[in-house]
């Protein structure tokens, strides 16, 4: 497949604005980094991060960078003529949406993790996308690094897709886990999981399945061509499950896993969020802890299913990465 | 993302030239008739298959066609001016070979289902289609449908890829699946696949890993930059495979699976194919039957799997529809 992008080249430069410098930001701006080389030869040009909003300049990152390229000022990045790709990596729905939606105005292509803002916005953001001929990409945005959105959107799109169903959230995946496998009690494991840095202090959007909805809407849209706003979708979370619905799956031979479900039922696109019991010999029911997986069926080629890490600032990152790849290869 | 290809828009119709009307052929052919509206939306071009290579102009394939199209003259298709892209899915190493090459030569874009073909003359083809500036594609070489290979490729060509590990033959994972599972004899477990359908007559180049070496040279060609010949690979099959070696492999809490594994070590490429004893609790040790999975390392991402149906004609067909509109998008 390499040869497809190998022919005539000239090493031209693609500046890219940075908007968040924190898990995100950070793991894509690292991986620029310690994968120059590779990343360059592979798409053909250099790649440089000419700026990166963020409030503190003079924050220790971990690695060495020019600390001057950092402004506090979105306006510094979106009104800059040499840049060329905007990657958003702030999280949350404003001012993300507004940044997106005056980048893609200003005629940038633009790149983000961001499925809150992604979820609450898709249409409007696509559209805009489009009306301005910028290119928008968002792999991140559903289980990081896993390249699922891209192959939806690419290889698999001569299917007529009937089904997607999936493990999306990594904090819930790893509380089910812990109540599963050591017979945690919820609170327990919640506390756990806050402690190593799974779960925020306050979890409700990924414990009552918020996020979970999000990249379910987001999932859809691309998959079916339908955009359902996650507070529309009926959605159950994982705050209620108790060491005895646990217990009572596995003597079933079933584990317990918050999935994100739609599917093509007589010609309507169904769809939920909430804990279902797996039998364990459910591709689904073997993806435990941190771990993402997402399941899809397409008429020609069947099942499949994409699995690996669904959160963190490196994987994370490989998303964003790759897709200001993808862009910068036709630039 | 869906975003990025629906700008200015004509209809142009793109013509498709088939070698080959078997299991893979014919496959590829009824999918771009059964999802012709949602492909043809999708790359926004017409597709058309123009000429079919067959032998037998009159067999009913199970399905409406002109069969008029049919012609058991390779130059009616590699020399056809209006031909845009030539889909190869006769196996084996020749023919095979040269009709690729040729149809390259003649600046037509290719696309390949065959892992004996590619996996034989990997430089030589990537090469002469970098020559002639012609497209080249090969999904369903490795694993049918799954999107491995374009994975691989676009968004995830940010990482520093350290290892590979892959089930990626359907008709020996089939027999040592119903060896463990339903404690059959090698022998008595190959003849079920065989009238199945699932293995061939003479199994040869499968339960000896042949099939799966060629996997493996083509996965690391495209991974890491480097083309081992087949027959270098050691190679270890199933054949010597007996009930109680999985017995052990049980008592131990693991399965044996064939499996195509290549690794950076000490700056180093290794690689083998061999039957493993995998823990349960193992990504692998699970994919079952007919399926097929790929693991893979990056630096940035971590660890991936993909996961789905390795063969039959829609699978496989899958793969060659999904590298035929990523060519037909850009003509």
């Amino acid at each position: 497949m390499n040869s497809i992008f190998h022919f005539t080249k000239e090493m031209n430069t693609i500046r890219i604005g940075l908007l968040g410098f924190g898990n995100v930001g950070g793991g894509a701006f690292q991986i620029l980094l310690m994968n120059k080389d590779i990343i360059e030869k592979s798409c053909g040009k250099h790649l440089i991060v000419s700026r990166v909003l963020a409030r503190d300049k003079n924050k220790d990152r971990g690695f060495e960078f020019d600390h001057s390229i950092i402004t506090s000022n979105v306006d510094d990045i979106i009104n800059d003529p040499e840049i060329d790709i905007i990657a958003e990596a702030i999280g949350g729905i404003e001012p993300a949406t507004s940044y997106i939606l005056r980048a893609l105005e200003a005629g940038k292509n633009v790149v983000t993790a961001n499925k809150a803002a992604l979820a609450a916005n898709y249409d409007k953001i696509i559209n805009t996308a489009k009306e301005h001929n910028a290119r928008f990409r968002f792999e991140a945005s559903v289980a990081a690094g896993i390249p699922i959105l891209n192959a939806i959107d690419t290889v698999l799109r001569g299917n007529q897709f009937t089904e997607i169903m999936g493990i999306v959230n990594g904090t819930t995946n790893y509380i089910l886990t812990k109540m599963s496998d050591e017979r945690m009690s919820y609170d327990a494991a919640l506390k756990q999981a806050q402690e190593k840095g799974f779960a925020e202090a306050d979890p409700t959007a990924d414990v009552e399945g918020i996020d979970v909805a999000n990249k379910l809407t987001i999932l859809m849209a691309l998959t079916f061509g339908h955009y359902v706003k996650p507070e529309n979708i009926p959605t159950i979370g994982i705050s209620k499950i108790t060491p005895n619905d646990i217990e009572l799956a596995k003597q079933q031979g079933c584990r317990i896993k918050l999935i994100a479900h739609a599917k093509i039922e007589n010609d309507k696109l169904v769809y939920e969020v909430k804990p279902l019991s797996l039998p364990n010999s459910h591709p689904l029911a073997s993806v435990n802890n941190e771990f993402n997986a997402v399941f899809i069926t397409g008429n020609a080629v069947g099942e499949l299913m994409f699995y690996g890490r669904g959160a963190g600032p490196l994987p994370t990152g490989s998303g964003v990465v790759g897709d200001i790849m993808e862009i910068a290869k036709v630039l």
